[in-house]
């Protein structure tokens, strides 16, 4: 699952930054009534809605919200607007790994080990499609298809790949490009779009499983 | 609304050999229905679902079947698997063309006329991608978007745009390795699709106006 701009990429952050794990949930009362019932000072309120940070939540959706100092031993109850709902609707997969350019090459050899078909979804926004995770979808894919790959791409597939390659001399200039990109250094967020765009930065590899998303090593 | 593969291809053949209409209907019943009360032998049934032709229907929806000698001044009911969903879906447009690669300069110059917003509606299967009628829509961008354009592109459209200029060598091996291309291959149809990737060799826009395909020149 991917929602490189950017609940992957905070995702990725906060685990490099020692986080313990994330519950993703839709809405934002099931998060502020989890953490009630927790009462529980290891479990921190995370997320946005339309990039903007929510009352009575100690962090939002960017990945600089999430340093070690906030988030080292802590689990976020997580509620973004679309990478949420992605993980959720991938739950009945196989394995479902936490993928952003940040990860690009730790989760294809992850991919690649499990050995089983590849289903890459891009969290996008109202169903609408979404360039910045469609061409890290086909970053995926380029590095799936390699020599001795068996795998067949669908029509889909084959398509993010040349939009992958289109774009791969400047992956930060094509989400600085994007809608969504826009719209972020629009609010102010234009750091966050950059930190985004750092191919391979990290080697984690999340899951997500049991409605929550951990590290499994 | 473009289904290059083959609907909108077929109604372009359709129009040039005299064609006078389109009736497009969801289903199998509601297409016989029409045709037991209108009993009219200016009336054919045409259609077909996953490519295969349907009983007592006079034509499919391949463009061979709608020779001159079949379809001049008749008007074809017509159903077929996504292309009248496509059309359906974009009743509420304020002008609703015909599209696919053998009209696309001639619905590029009645888009610019019409001064107004753009949206291409690719009818693709199962509300998945669908490369050859992205790519479609890709060039009629590409072609609306020269010097002087006032449109301005959506991530979609920039997608589709580099996708046409990826393909654009060879229009036909593109509809041919595509995942719909390979299946009108394998069940002997391979024909059509080099018919369907004619570029420009025609210069008719049917419309789609209060349920019906016409030329309202």
């Amino acid at each position: 699952v991917i929602d490189s701009l950017r609940a992957t990429s905070t995702m990725l952050t906060a685990f490099e930054n020692g986080c313990a794990g994330f519950i993703p949930v839709a809405t934002i009362e099931e998060a502020r009534e989890l953490a009630a019932t927790l009462k529980d000072p290891n479990f921190l309120l995370g997320g946005e809605r339309g990039a903007r940070a929510l009352e009575g939540f100690q962090v939002g959706n960017s990945p600089r919200d999430y340093s070690s100092e906030k988030v080292k031993g802590k689990v976020v109850i997580m509620t973004t607007t679309n990478g949420t709902r992605a993980l959720v609707a991938a739950r009945r997969a196989g394995e479902v790994f936490i993928g952003a350019f940040l990860n690009l090459s730790a989760v294809c050899r992850r991919l690649e080990k499990s050995g089983r078909d590849v289903i890459i979804a891009c969290s996008g926004e109202k169903n609408l499609f979404c360039l910045e995770d469609f061409v890290c979808g086909g970053a995926m894919i380029a590095c799936l298809t390699g020599a001795g790959s068996s795998l067949v791409m669908t029509d889909a597939a084959r398509a993010a790949k040349i939009l992958y390659e289109h774009f791969s001399p400047d992956i930060c200039a094509m989400l600085e490009g994007s809608e969504w990109g826009q719209y972020l250094e629009g609010v102010g967020l234009g750091k966050d779009v950059r930190i985004c765009a750092q191919v391979d930065c990290s080697d984690l590899v999340p899951v997500y499983r049991d409605g929550k998303v951990f590290l499994d090593r």
